[in-house]
């Protein structure tokens, strides 16, 4: 997905929100703000870059302004700690369920109002029994049904910290193997390998890394091997909407499971904020 | 007030509005981020300017950019319209009110949701209902109603177009001469004089002009003539948060009447994004 000019007040909202978690004082996020306006202003014309392609740049300079490798380490800890709490809950609903795969996508999806790109806040509890009960805007369950009887293996894209609990319960329904793909270094609240182990990923699936530190998944930052593995993948479920953002392009074999939060992407993807949506590469 | 880095996101919101409101192509609308995010690089660090004088300086590129005098005109239109249809209604409120002045001064606070800057949407009939029964996060009703019985004029201190009729039934309610000043220049949807007579403003008192065309009331840039009338008032009702901005330090002959919607004010004025807020300069 292009970056649209919408996009811009939610970067200046990140840039501060990064600046802030890193512990930066007033002087310093005056500096990073200024160095924010002026990488947007470079990437307002000409070449335009995706979303997260502008996010990533911001992240990044906001590291090494601060020098602060991670700087939502402790507030990733926390959405991990409350995840995990959810956790019995979470089984408990998968396990009463006519349709326990049904609820288990459902789970992975409110997982996804973990989301610091977005807001800092957020209520599990009520999102949980809101997304439990809520129509899909865009389904292709039964097509991702059909995927997944077939497939040998599952490519699952990892999102944000503490949705991984969440993920997990999913991938603790479905009768694939899954390799469970998360960023190789800190991105706003993205998981990495460490966050995965936090919430017991491991248990259920293999961890693999995409080989960078680029929200979303941008291939052509990605290893070599991470990228052999996303060509070579028959079902791709995909969190989130930067892996939308990246990966809309990519065919059938993606499906995307993501709570539409932003107008803009809503736009793009045809449903609106405060949906939830199981979608369909094409 | 001071403009803090959390005002931002809000003025390259504002800026987009604009630069759409004036018509810019997506090329243009490019363009004019781009010197918006310039304008705003430069004024990130050093001289901290106040945020009116921040969203005058870019409204007037966006302005100057476009050739259009007024991006907002029609926008404006519609709310005179809008408020004009809920007129009757709302001298029906004060006639039955039991306490006619308060009914005017929740009235006048209503139509402060007709606000561009903060938002193109509102819900005028919902929030009047709201605003009738809601209590007021700061109240110095009491004050206010004292410091009536005793000046012999109110200088008061216009906002935006619309709200210009809720203003209109408050000052047909008080028994004190007004003299209502409005924006000499357009900027955002605030009131320039033919906007304030399309509400019939003149009906009821004296329409005078601040002499500039910047957001709140920048005395620096306001005629000598203005300057004199507000340094010899006696009593000045200032409506909105841009006001609020620039005012706060005018003492306490200055009431401000306004709906806090932008969560940085309401910090400064210490009460919740949400409230409704009768306050007195000190």
């Amino acid at each position: 997905m292009q970056t649209y000019l919408d996009c811009y007040p939610c970067f200046v909202r990140q840039t501060l929100q990064a600046a802030r978690m890193a512990g930066a004082d007033e002087a310093q996020q005056r500096d990073i703000m200024c160095q924010a306006l002026d990488l947007l202003g470079r990437h307002s014309v000409g070449t335009i870059l995706s979303p997260p392609e502008i996010a990533y740049r911001i992240h990044k300079m906001v590291r090494k302004q601060t020098g602060v490798n991670d700087p939502y380490y402790e507030a990733k800890q926390v959405s991990t700690q409350r995840a995990l709490a959810l956790y019995p809950e979470l089984k408990q609903v998968v396990h009463q369920a006519d349709d326990p795969l049904d609820a288990a996508l459902r789970i992975s999806i409110a997982g996804n109002i973990i989301d610091f790109g977005y807001s800092q806040d957020y209520d599990l509890e009520s999102t949980l029994k809101r997304v439990l009960a809520q129509s899909f805007a865009l389904d292709r369950r039964a097509e991702l049904r059909a995927a997944l009887s077939e497939a040998d293996r599952v490519l699952y894209l990892a999102d944000n910290t503490g949705e991984t609990v969440f993920d997990r319960v999913l991938i603790e329904t479905l009768d694939v193997p899954v390799s469970y793909a998360v960023k190789s270094g800190p991105v706003l609240n993205d998981a990495v390998r460490s966050d995965a182990l936090d919430a017991g990923i491991d248990l259920a699936a293999e961890v693999i890394e995409t080989g960078s530190d680029a929200p979303g998944t941008i291939l052509r930052q990605c290893s070599d091997d991470f990228r052999r593995r996303f060509e070579a993948a028959e079902l791709i479920i995909a969190k989130g909407q930067a892996n939308y953002e990246m990966l809309s392009d990519q065919g059938a074999r993606v499906f995307f499971l993501l709570q539409v939060k932003c107008p803009v992407i809503g736009q793009d993807i045809g449903a609106p904020a405060g949906s939830i949506v199981l979608w369909q590469g094409g």
